[in-house]
């Protein structure tokens, strides 16, 4: 029998409330097992913050069970209902939700099959009474009525920024002045958290600024917006690197951050319940004694280029991809570029575009997607014009994103992956035909899961993989075994002439980058960044669940990581900067099963 | 009979689709008298850019017809729709409207009294095959593909900042930096225009920065939004001064505006069809040459300060409220302030609030209205959360504005300060007691009319009134007749002793200003600029109907002005840059009934 649309949303309505029902009510009654035998025996309920004060995915009653178990009388949760009408499609209810605790109130998103949990995401959105001030909430600017030695808001920003890291103490210190360094810290301002970002660059965007000159993000605007203030209507899809370097340095600016450029981290020392961090300020010594420390390192901070035998005698110019100036001197000369990933594509690229005659070397098998097919297929439907006019908003696309277990993330990317494959078949020939090694994840997961399990191994092609089709850009395998004079060897005895060598050669881990400041001992008690535990190259199992230290606490009080693409440190940071305000409040944040660590490196 | 909402928005449609489609069946017949019998013998059709290619308000059925003989052939405007459903309150049909006509698309908002038309409004808000590069039809940001000799976008850029003005002529020059400028900067950059601003500060923003330290917005957030990037959701209600000058540059930074600061303009020269506009850019000559000259000189560009006799005797500071540097020299000293408008109230303000002893002078009765009266009463059923929260976007608030006709403003107005007169009646009282000679404007229409009449005359009290009422900063009425070593001396014989004289004593004409670059013949031509033809003081008669000379063709070729606060800047720079842009590409614009010039100024 075929129901109406309003039968089905009115069939998906009554599901959706009765389950909340349910579930309200076993929680209420804090009988765990009655709200655990609403879950699906394959479910996945993630808790970001709400419930764990941690990032959490748990699986099955069982893992429900447990969790309720441990934190019910502390949450207190009430009032969960639907903040919209449900839908139904393909069997599946889905309802977005809201709800509250004891100490915030809460949101989150729920996919009902059969009647049964089959995902549950729960959010905590704000902190009661200390909501930001926003919108009805805003500041008036200006305080009304005339006061005797009254402070502009002008002298204050100045006061502050003379005294704060001096004669005032931050809570936080967010190491590290990238998209994600600069989006917590929006996030911190806004809740009142005294905050200093430190960033050995001299301006805001110059991370972006001082990379290969043709670098543009590979991700499309609708992905990439910062937190408060969207990108215009009339922002590039793909923004030039120099765009969103002058858009970070504007919007540091207006959104009030304390930025110091310039300011090299020597090191981290806990000293009691505060750290003390020597900072070489523009030459000037200090020591900030935050009560929280933010690593928002990056994941190209570390450069990491191969010590080739011979590289010493090498006669022409050798560099890390991160310190390449662009090919605008390379023209007519021989390059050779080390590496298959983004970075070496685009290098290539630009050097060909230069009239430079080129190399790349794989070394390795790559991923690569075709940028317009990875924008139709892989992410219109959350980000796109389409998704926007559909009604779904950059905060509903992060939260559908974030609902989606990480468990099985892999096996909803594959069918992206196999229909990417073969609406680019052709393309992918003609890669192999020329000899180029293709892979799209030992699961055929595709990119997205390669960047979260390793954050390597692939190219989103903006133009490149056609040069090296077609031969343009020369393509030679193997690994490079010598630096003569003037050529790069390989293991297989090829001589490749060159006048430039590029080590597009990736970057150490943000653990090693972290070693560097807080000391290796407790780099190696935190242990690894990011990951999941998926037992794939470069990220070893045991599973984990979640991304490892990324966003929540760590093993060690007080050290948090942030990172992640724009999208990532947009949508974690609010939940992170949540964690930060609640300690610097004195409010109980028990944190449900800190994850284990398992590796160091 | 009383009818369900249903029954009446029902109605409501009925009756607007029913006029719509009768006035297009008279438009498509070429039947003036037709269409013209659709409206009501008081009605007013105010037309921005889509008929006329003028800024006109027309009157009753007469108007009607005269406009549309005129125009009809040229225009062929089709498709006049509803774009949203009508709604009926007190007897009058509101409708939101959209049509095309030859060469763009427009809409606007009609509203119906007994069938009839009683106000409509058309605005023009693009051109046919110059659509704006928006949302789905953003640039891409970097072309995808290998090409040779690619140009990236920083050398885009740079190669534009090296040669527009020098090798390549702008089409477009804008003299004046402020918000005004830098709006219509922004609308001309995303419609492909080359312009250049030229300002005499060193960056944007400094017009704000440079001004009393104490200065905030006196319009709240939501009134103050510039085109394509709004205020955050954190922006507070009322800038300082200083961060809105944060704001402007950044925009101007973002939007890619080729902004020239540290430049004066020497002189303007109309030959052929282009300008020959000299500017001095940090101490180096150039000659600009472009097809279009727009002065966006702001009302505060020409500080007047009185001739009094003796004020070269005098010993103390004395210096126009615009170079006031701020109070904190002054703490203990006697200061004068001349003048009882906006600026002297802030400066008397802020002089107490640092401990002076102040005497404000009061030269002429002055309209005072509560800032939160202000905002509760007048502007928040248009521009406030509350009004967002009801659907009444920004751009909506605008239109909704425009679509009042002047000629009867003031009668919609009068209630609104009837019912802030009764509400502040006891702060009124207070205020007379201490002899402040109030107005209310001559046909107590209030604080909007005074503004678009004269520019002057009011102060919205954000906390100064408190003082001149309780008698904090000392009142002192009349004429100031003489300066001696140490005081201010009055009509009266009243003698001030004096540190300090601040002139807060306005600012001259728009056209006083302009004739400094165009010349005095050339501004003769043109005329006054600002103000309707009211007949009120500083407003000369007769009746205009429209802003003298504002966002529409002057009576020189090539000559225009903008200006007005954030939010006219905001709403006209569109009409004014789709002007522009319409000459730049041989679109017809015959100019419907330009204006007489009754007055130089």
């Amino acid at each position: 029998m075929t129901q109406s649309v309003d039968q089905k949303a009115s069939a998906a309505a009554s599901a959706a409330n009765a389950w909340l029902s349910a579930f309200q009510e076993a929680l209420t009654a804090r009988d765990a097992d009655a709200a655990a035998a609403l879950f699906a025996s394959e479910s996945y309920w993630r808790d970001i913050v709400s419930f764990t004060w941690n990032i959490t995915t748990v699986e099955g009653g069982a893992g429900v069970a447990e969790l309720l178990r441990a934190t019910l009388d502390d949450v207190d949760p009430v009032g969960f209902r639907t903040t919209e009408e449900p839908v139904e499609k393909d069997g599946v209810i889905t309802a977005w939700i809201a709800f509250e605790t004891k100490v915030g109130r809460g949101s989150g998103l729920l996919r009902l099959v059969d009647g049964k949990a089959f995902t549950l995401l729960t959010t905590l959105d704000e902190l009661k009474g200390h909501e930001e001030p926003v919108n009805g909430r805003r500041p008036n600017g200006v305080r009304h009525g005339a006061f005797r030695d009254r402070v502009t808001w002008t002298e204050s920003r100045a006061r502050e920024a003379t005294e704060l890291g001096y004669t005032e103490q931050p809570e936080v210190l967010i190491i590290g002045g990238g998209q994600g360094g600069i989006a917590l810290g929006a996030r911190l301002r806004q809740l009142g958290v005294p905050t200093i970002i430190v960033e050995r660059n001299e301006r805001p965007g110059d991370s972006w600024r001082k990379r290969y000159k043709s670098l543009a993000l590979h991700d499309p605007v609708w992905y990439d917006h910062m937190p408060y203030i969207p990108f215009p209507a009339s922002w590039p899809v793909f923004s030039p690197k120099d765009k969103i370097g002058d858009w970070l340095e504007m919007y540091t600016k207006v959104m009030e951050l304390n930025y110091w450029g310039s300011t090299t981290c020597k090191s981290a020392v806990r000293e009691g319940d505060r750290w003390a961090v020597v900072v070489d300020r523009a030459g000037a010594e200090t020591t900030l004694r935050p009560r929280q420390l933010v690593l928002a390192l990056g994941a190209s901070g570390l450069p990491v280029v191969p010590e080739i035998p011979g590289h010493e005698k090498f006669r022409g110019d050798q560099h890390h991809s991160s310190a390449h100036p662009g090919p605008d001197k390379y023209k007519g000369k021989k390059a050779v570029v080390i590496g298959s990933n983004n970075s070496a594509h685009d290098i290539c690229a630009a050097l060909w575009e230069a009239g430079a005659d080129v190399t790349m070397v794989q070394r390795s098998s790559t991923h690569i997607v075709r940028s317009d097919s990875l924008m139709d297929l892989g992410l219109s439907d959350l980000y796109s014009e389409r998704a926007l006019a559909a009604g779904v908003t950059t905060f509903k696309a992060d939260t559908i994103f974030a609902s989606l277990p990480f468990r099985i993330l892999h096996t909803l990317q594959t069918p992206v992956y196999n229909a990417i494959r073969e609406r680019d078949a052709e393309f992918y020939r003609r890669l192999e035909q020329a000899g180029f090694e293709l892979d799209f994840g030992e699961d055929d997961s595709g990119l997205f899961l390669k960047y979260l399990r390793r954050g390597s191994g692939y190219y989103i092609d903006v133009g490149a993989s056609e040069l090296v089709a077609n031969g343009d850009v020369k393509l030679a395998k193997g690994q490079v075994v010598e630096l003569t004079e003037d050529e790069v060897v390989l293991g297989d005895g090829t001589r490749l002439p060159a006048d430039l060598v590029v080590y597009a050669t990736g970057y150490g881990s943000m653990n090693q980058l972290a070693a560097g400041i807080i000391g290796q001992d407790m780099a190696d008690k935190v242990g690894k960044v990011w990951g999941l535990g998926s037992g794939t190259t470069k990220d070893p199992g045991p599973w984990e669940g979640e991304l490892r230290n990324l966003w929540k606490p760590t093993a060690q009080e007080g050290l948090w990581f942030h990172g992640g693409n724009l999208a990532l440190s947009r949508y974690y940071s609010l939940y992170l900067a949540l964690q930060l305000k609640a300690r610097m409040e004195g409010i109980p944040t028990p944190v449900y099963k800190p994850a284990e660590v398992y590796h160091t490196e």
